[in-house]
């Protein structure tokens, strides 16, 4: 179950405070060149200690090749990554290792497996995300291999009560802003709002917006495997989601139909296309072509500065105040998490589009 | 892309007018007694012509049991069953077979398969999830076997801007209502609602919420087949769904840790458990024991009873008229469905925890 | 575990005194032309009462399609086929239900599952071949849509002692002979052998090669989706299979390097090929493109027209002497059945390798 | 295609001249202590340079735990191990990376992937299957937890015409033997005819024996899982081989069904079982709970030392003498191998077979 995809696979392993976390990536073709640098630069977006925002763990998050590359480029072979972990502090972790920290995985972790790795939260870390940005920045080199104007942005849409509709449209926008939220004045009642929980002990969920422009038509497969579930399960697999809309999501219920519909038109070209895009980008399932749009929720990090009542193993009432070292909002972080599984939700897609859909003749085996 | 499932695992077939919808479920252990009319009670629940509210499509939905049953009780092997299609009526169909209905998969299938069954929306119809129903039934059957007290509640808490936050405590209350709304008040208003919305040729989407009662601590598995994860992959593989979201949802996006935290405490009997339940039942991917609570969005049914601008596939602009005979509103056909998906995903994680988390030594094999 | 296959996927079910057997193909690319009446062809060389030397048992194994075909062609969706029993005779099963027939699949079944279908044999039936021929016959046209000139020819190479080296180069060659061997003078000696054993109610096992001219090179995928390792694993999931071997096969290990290698040469047109086919066409699990060629071992059937000493399930030794109707020798009714394997193995190498091997950059979508 | 299991699951990656080799094992179920001297051990008994009949390569296979462990019990969290290549001499390939070795997979690797790792033959080469026996090891492990008794012995029983009937009782008689066979006098004619071979740059296959004690009785899943067939699949993965065999394999085609047959018995305390073993442990795939017993054929190695007649890629003919450093005979080295498939397949089944089979009613949640 640390295995995701079905033709494009990834297959993670590593925990926080272990040597460090690792991914074999599967089912990539042969002789697709990669540009590891861009790898090492998605790393570094959702490394620790990036801003007075995050966690100050200082990771370099420098990536080693195990396997699968041959002179630049992949082999067909499996591509084996490994990030070592540097700045592992395990001690704040001994003196609770017997106590349920409020809202975590360790309750949960412990009720199934009862011996765990409990430094830094072992294998339920977000620190596994590491391996999934690493995987997503190899998927995104495949796709745009294929469709090289597929362009995949997240961006923070929301912190706490502060919300954008705001749609950017280049990475610089979003990246622009400390807390990943393309919005300046919306930033700036962000990152205010961040520090007065910080200051206070506290944390905060949020929202993140995406929007895949250049998306190739005709991916997804009916019925169980549609796009938007996959996409649902990939981000509700990642630490702290709680959920996930496409298109107008919730507000569609509130519609009508007449509303919600989309007319189809054509482009001076002659192509068909939906004249509007309430669906997001998919119907029944799969890709129209038009802009891929969803988002992604998740609730405030766990890990307060503050005290709280909790439990021990042995069900002794005790205060914890986790000390450690935590982000007081997820958010920012985990924009690049929702780009990387995002790609490597469409580059499982792109795999499977060309071996099922239309069947076309090849020319015959000589 | 039919099968869903690691070890309960179903795979379906049929169209919504060819001869019938079937499913074959693989991975029922040896020996279940199977009642077969709460199968068949259950399909009565989804079925098409029960009130002034949905389609008049008069379909029994007599299910035949194919394979898998020996003497009221499974063998281990496939259950194969088989739905037939009564009451098909493809000539509203032939007329429109070149026309893309707008929202509807018409395009996207088209796109991608070129050659489709166009009778009836084929193989994309609703007609399908007879066959998820079905499966659902067994699997709770499954389900309650090892844990009887377990209770999967969904309920319409949404149709259009009608919303409700009462959660009924039987299945009664629930289907009480027309419109599966356990709030009585608000249930006249959806059903005034829907009949506006039939006198003027519209529809809507809606909101189902899902309450599941006595449910084992320790499902799910991390990371990327989370329970979460797992079942916004289900309710999003369900036609017309636009969003899941388990816990708080989208609303602990706005939340602080100090008021979204669930903190530990203990019944009289000892056992520790989360003192509240925002996080809706599970932890890091996994069950807490405590309710699992989710909501999914339903978009408004794409067949209006009114004028529709649309292009043909070879790009000539025409208004479509649908005929066919449709539901206005998708929501209280859907509640079904939705526990049957959660059902099957239950199941298929109960499976897998009999073979997973802590290792028990059993006796030595003779 | 009632399916095989990754993206040709069949999923049967159905048990031999049931109502009937069915087979779910999912994963058929849309617009492939499928010709039943070859479906219903092969049916006929695997369905008993064929000839003095198989089971009495009259079953017309009629093909029934209940989903995935319009109009003659695939639609993307699965197509179910569905073969109807006719003659089954429970009766001769009702007295020796709780005996363990000597060499059946009675007893583990019995271990396993301890509530199984005895009716015939139920579930672990080679009636359940019927599914994979009908299904093999579907992959065998989609391979000879891309490849016309693949041709997948098995045959009757040994029975009993009774074994021939001669390689056919038609299936007209091996349809002329009642238990299929093309060798003239051996099909005599095996016909008289299978006679004489009837006359002592006794039976024999025996083996079926294959070989598979017009190849296409490159199917197959490291390491542990060998061609060879997934052709193995089909064929020993075939009913009373004891041995498969591949190019040499056993002979291999006794024979050297120098001998058993082939070299590289080259055909006029300046195609690099192997000079000979030690191999039998494939290299580190990879077809070469040469012709591929294996042999597959069959027990003896275990039904003996004889009283044998068993015991019952609850520990009474008895005597047995089965009724029902069986064949003596598997083997003739076994070849449509490899040949059906062989091809659904290499319909999903096939798909597979149109997503894998070497990138290759698709024109940009529009 | 790297990863090999279902609940059990193994996913290698690393080439023969890259940094390492590596595994990532999941499903262990947690809480199992780990004895990684035993799997040193096992490495050990794989690695080359070990004796004067396997290659000069000196690699020291010192495994490194990247994940999965705390304080020497697995957590639920994927086990990863890692064997750093220490002796790897690429430039023995550097002059031969255009020219196709007869019968090696370069052939078939450049024909799908067209850009590969030549070095060692990359990722084709066996230097693989440290990993599967690393992997082998703790599947091992994992099955003596619940069968302390199971025990899995894999010996040479045949090498080039040398070939022997005996069964040894346990690894030190194995062990015992520089060839790993049990049979001391043909331990020596192997030994010389090894030497003969050497002397003249030649190679030679053999046949590697399996038996497995204390198994469980029930293993194995109808139809297209059948124990057999999992088995078959798993050995026709390693490298060389070309043949598998279960029981009496393809000796059972000669034998009648009175020959074959495995009447059932009792034992002294009433246990059911054969009274014979024909059938090598299992019937209908699934396991009996006596010795499982099988063959495993490997071809010659194809790295001759001596001349050899081949092409480049360019399609110019030339002669290959290969340098680097090969064994002469694979089977001694490919004993460990073996026994490591058979305990990954077995783990896997025992992981399933806790889901599965006749349905047992546990205590209700509380």
């Amino acid at each position: 179950m640390n295995t995701f995809g079905r033709l494009f696979r990834i297959t993670t392993f590593g925990e926080s405070h272990g040597p460090g976390i690792g991914v074999v990536i599967d089912g990539i073709p042969a002789g697709l060149p990669i540009d590891l640098e861009a790898v090492q630069g998605e790393l570094a977006r959702r490394r620790p200690g990036q801003s007075p925002y995050t966690t100050p763990r200082q990771e370099p998050d420098a990536l080693e090749v195990l396997s699968g590359l041959y002179e630049g480029k992949t082999t067909g072979a499996p591509l084996a990554l490994w990030i070592p972990n540097r700045d592992a502090q395990s001690e704040a972790y001994e003196e609770i290792k017997e106590v349920f920290r409020p809202s975590h995985a360790d309750f949960t972790y412990f009720l199934k497996y009862r011996h765990t790795d409990p430094r830094g939260g072992g294998r339920s870390s977000a620190r596994e995300t590491a391996a999934r940005v690493a995987a997503g920045a190899i998927a995104l080199q495949l796709l745009q291999y294929f469709y090289p104007k597929l362009q995949i942005l997240s961006w923070t849409s929301a912190i706490g009560p502060y919300e954008t509709l705001y749609i950017p449209s280049s990475r610089e926008e979003i990246e622009a802003s400390p807390v990943r939220c393309p919005d300046k004045e919306m930033s700036k009642q962000m990152q205010a709002y961040i520090e007065q929980l910080q200051s206070e002990g506290d944390t905060t969920g949020g929202i993140i917006t995406t929007q895949v422009e250049g998306m190739p038509a005709g991916l997804g497969e009916p019925l169980y495997d549609k796009l938007s579930a996959r996409l649902a399960y990939a981000m509700l697999s990642i630490n702290a989601t709680k959920g996930f809309e496409v298109g107008e999501g919730f507000r569609a219920a509130r519609l009508r139909g007449s509303e919600h519909n989309d007319s189809f038109t054509q482009t001076p070209e002659g192509r068909i296309r939906p004249a509007t895009n309430h669906a997001g980008g998919l119907l029944g399932g799969i890709s129209t072509g038009e802009a891929l749009r969803f988002r992604v929720a998740f609730k405030p990090i766990s890990s307060l500065q503050q005290p709280q009542v909790t439990m021990t193993r042995f069900g002794k009432p005790t205060v914890i105040k986790i000390k450690g070292r935590h982000d007081p909002c997820p958010i920012p972080r985990a924009v690049p998490v929702v780009e990387a599984m995002t790609a490597i939700v469409l580059a499982d897609f792109l795999l499977l589009s060309q071996s099922g859909g239309y069947i076309q003749k090849r020319k015959e085996a000589s």
